[in-house]
């Protein structure tokens, strides 16, 4: 995949990461007085759509267009109702912001199709035949593409289609944007691609979304690899992941290790959501391991050691399986289950009513608990590895597996808790992580505490690899495109 | 699906289960003198394979036909690990009874496909390439007939193509047949399927298959239902359920209500391999329900009805990607993922050990648990009704979902432990447990658990449909078929 690219309207840089170099845009609000020039011939964006993207990004383009003559309008179905919820953020009829889905992608000349992936799998075709001819079609993850793939067929040939991809959820992306309005830079990073280009407008027409939607750097990935790593990252270490193994910890704990439920829960749940996310956040995923010393680093070593390998099996298949597209085809599935049976919530086991109390209870900061560290950043470490094994460009690698985790979905969790994040993100999101969650909490007792609590040392090789590896260049290089920002959601 | 048939050979009978009437063929050992003429033209079967299936039924088949000039010769590849078994059971080079695989193929007028599921796929275009045409190829799930599916193909148009599909694992297949020495039509029932029959004799050597393996009775049903219905009967109450139904007790019964590590984990497996199968084996499900008395009826009442549909749910979805092929293509992945990291056992965590010491000190026996047998009662009628709704015969139902339980697998995990079973049975079906045991775990904790810990109460309409299923009058009919021998291994 070639993953260079030409700008008529923004400057490129190369970005050093590691041992490979990429091209990218630095986005920022310096950069707000090139949007009419990259969305010439576009007089209005509509936005489909009012979930997690929609109104973050609705918002941030409108706020970034201030001032000129493009205007952003949401399409909802009639009766939706997001209707009340746009109306509040000041999109209204009356203005001319505010209309029925299909009218307002007949009247767009861009329009980012923002509505959930069930729905994109219904509605596709009445969607592309609303379309104008040579109007462009923008994405903001991959699954369109993927399920078109799974079912052998694909979009329109007289239309533009792009993605861009801000790494990281919809309530960060205007937290971040909003408080980048102090600190120039501060957002969410953003893939962007170009599916179809028609008209040799859609890079920068990509690059113009990404910046006005707030991203502090834009680099290039394919839709292909795009859906992909983002269903494959929300069962990973973004989500599936971290719920399992904090879900098989907290067990550990209370049942093997006699501790109480509090405490528990702040040794497994609270050190990753908190210390051990805010340190990779500011340092990277080495300074975890670099804090601790003694007999911590020895428990961090061998917990590091033996989760390793358990996890990586567990993400090269879900990696498999996203790639089949036997994934798409199970979300698609469920959709028609849950017309006959709702999916029901996770938040109602005792250990997340512990966590409730001890959220309301904190008081002070949380140690990073060294075990916990081990697991944790042994199974990002190991998705690392895994997307880099295929071929994914390190830009790509670092967002979906660290920065989107620390920067947005562990500091929301800490706030409202995993629990509600599993209960009340996107229903592809929401399906894999009840899916391969229980998956990676069985394969790391099975495989990983029985090899622990045999007494089997650390694997030098494996913790050799881990400190010198070239993720560790790549995330300080990432860090100093956007200014830290403290992300709590408070 | 038509369910009748015609024999030339065997006589039918209309066996009545509930409102339904199916027609079958009564095996036993007076029977085995029809054999020469069901197998009529055969000179030679081939039995290819020593894996859980071929053992059992290449020596069946030599027991059945002694005495006839029908040889059963094992086929296997060169070098292969199982050829001393295989003549440790008597079949021999020396004796002709024992070869290279595709020799015996290219020999045998019909020959018998018992090689694992991944070999089939890897193998299967030889396989094909090698059979003389005219001849019968016979098969003991309908695995085969599922991946050609998901690969858009089919089986060559010169041959038969028969499925006899025993309903319960080889070495139960195998020691019922020899108690049936003793207790004429003891054995493990087996449906039949004729997927192609190019000369008329199909059935008959189905038939003569069956009943030379010791079935007790043969029901019809297609290759394509039976793959549907084995391989997601594997994942439900055979194998993945119950697996993750007692990892689940077994956790809540010690986390939750503070018992005695042994205690928890005679009240969650031992209940369930012992009293609770035994009784569902000689009086059926209703009789669990029926010895409960007083407030264990009433927590009988609530487990069950809290169970019932958070393990509807999961079956459903085990449905759909068994029926989509999804299934089969993640076994196929996951095959090629084991040259590289081969799978991992389940058996080191410490329930199972604990597990180990409390089969090595039983004494007497063990009761049924009331919570526990609701829980395990309202997954297996879960899936009799999920069977029934997708048009499984009443016998397939009643085989796959309860009598295989009860009367092959549940008594052999009962002698070696759930966790050798999940380690030690086929690679499809070990795969399986791996993926949904811990789905049943945390969909029954997170759904079924919290209502019954929030004292909600039973379910009356639940309960009443229970009381009342065609199920338990199915069940009766079959036992009539074969008397009730102890299955115990010991």
């Amino acid at each position: 995949m070639d993953l260079t690219f030409k700008s008529d309207v923004f400057a490129t840089e190369t970005l050093k990461l590691a041992d490979t170099e990429e091209m990218i845009v630095r986005g920022g609000r310096d950069k707000f007085s090139l949007l009419p020039k990259a969305f010439a011939g576009i007089k209005q964006i509509g936005v489909i759509g009012w979930g997690s993207q929609g109104p973050a990004q609705a918002q941030n383009l409108r706020d970034s267009l201030e001032g000129t003559d493009i205007r952003v309008k949401i399409g909802l179905r009639p009766g939706s109702s997001s209707m009340a919820a746009a109306r509040e953020a000041g999109f209204t009829e009356e203005a001319g912001t505010l209309g029925e889905m299909y009218q307002v992608i007949r009247e767009s000349e861009m329009v980012l199709l923002l509505i959930s992936d069930a729905a994109q799998a219904e509605h596709y075709q009445q969607v592309f035949d609303n379309l104008q001819p040579g109007s462009t079609l923008g994405l903001s993850h991959g699954f369109l593409l993927g399920y078109l793939e799974s079912i052998g067929k694909y979009f329109p040939k007289n239309i533009n289609v792009i993605g861009v991809c801000p790494k990281g959820m919809g309530p960060s992306v205007r937290r971040l944007y909003v408080l980048g309005k102090e600190v120039n830079g501060a957002g969410i990073n953003s893939s962007f691609a170009v599916e179809q280009d028609i008209d040799g407008k859609a890079t920068d027409q990509a690059l113009g979304w990404a910046v006005a939607v707030g991203a502090p750097y834009i680099f290039k990935t394919s839709l292909g690899h795009e859906f992909r790593s983002d269903i494959f990252g929300e069962r990973g270490i973004l989500l599936g992941a971290v719920h399992g193994i904090v879900e098989m910890l907290y067990r550990r704990y209370v049942m093997e290790e006699g501790r109480d439920e509090s405490q528990a829960f702040i040794d497994s749940v609270e050190t990753i959501t908190g210390p051990i996310s805010k340190t990779i956040s500011y340092q990277g995923i080495i300074a975890v391991y670099e804090q601790l010393s003694g007999e911590d680093r020895e428990i961090f070593e061998r917990a590091y050691s033996h989760s390793y390998r358990p996890a990586f099996d567990i993400l090269l298949e879900i990696y498999d399986e996203v790639s089949s597209c036997n994934e798409i085809r199970s979300v698609i599935m469920a959709g028609q289950r849950h017309e006959r049976f709702p999916m029901g919530t996770i938040d109602g086991t005792r250990m997340w009513q512990v966590g409730e109390k001890v959220r309301a209870a904190r008081s002070g900061e949380t140690k990073i608990h060294p075990f916990t560290a081990g697991v944790y950043c042994a199974t990002m470490m190991a998705q690392i590895d895994l997307l880099i094994e295929k071929g994914h460009c390190l830009s790509e690698v670092a967002n979906e597996s660290v920065i989107e985790a620390v920067d947005s979905l562990n500091p929301y969790m800490h706030h409202k808790g995993v629990a509600f994040m599993v209960d009340n993100c996107s229903t592809t999101a929401r399906l894999g992580s009840r899916k391969w969650a229980p998956r990676f909490d069985y394969n790391l007792s099975q495989q990983a505490m029985t090899d622990f609590d045999a007494g089997k040392p650390a694997n030098q090789d494996l913790l050799a690899a881990f400190k010198n590896h070239k993720i560790h260049q790549a995330l300080a290089a990432c860090a100093e495109l956007r200014p830290s920002v403290d992300i709590a959601f408070v």
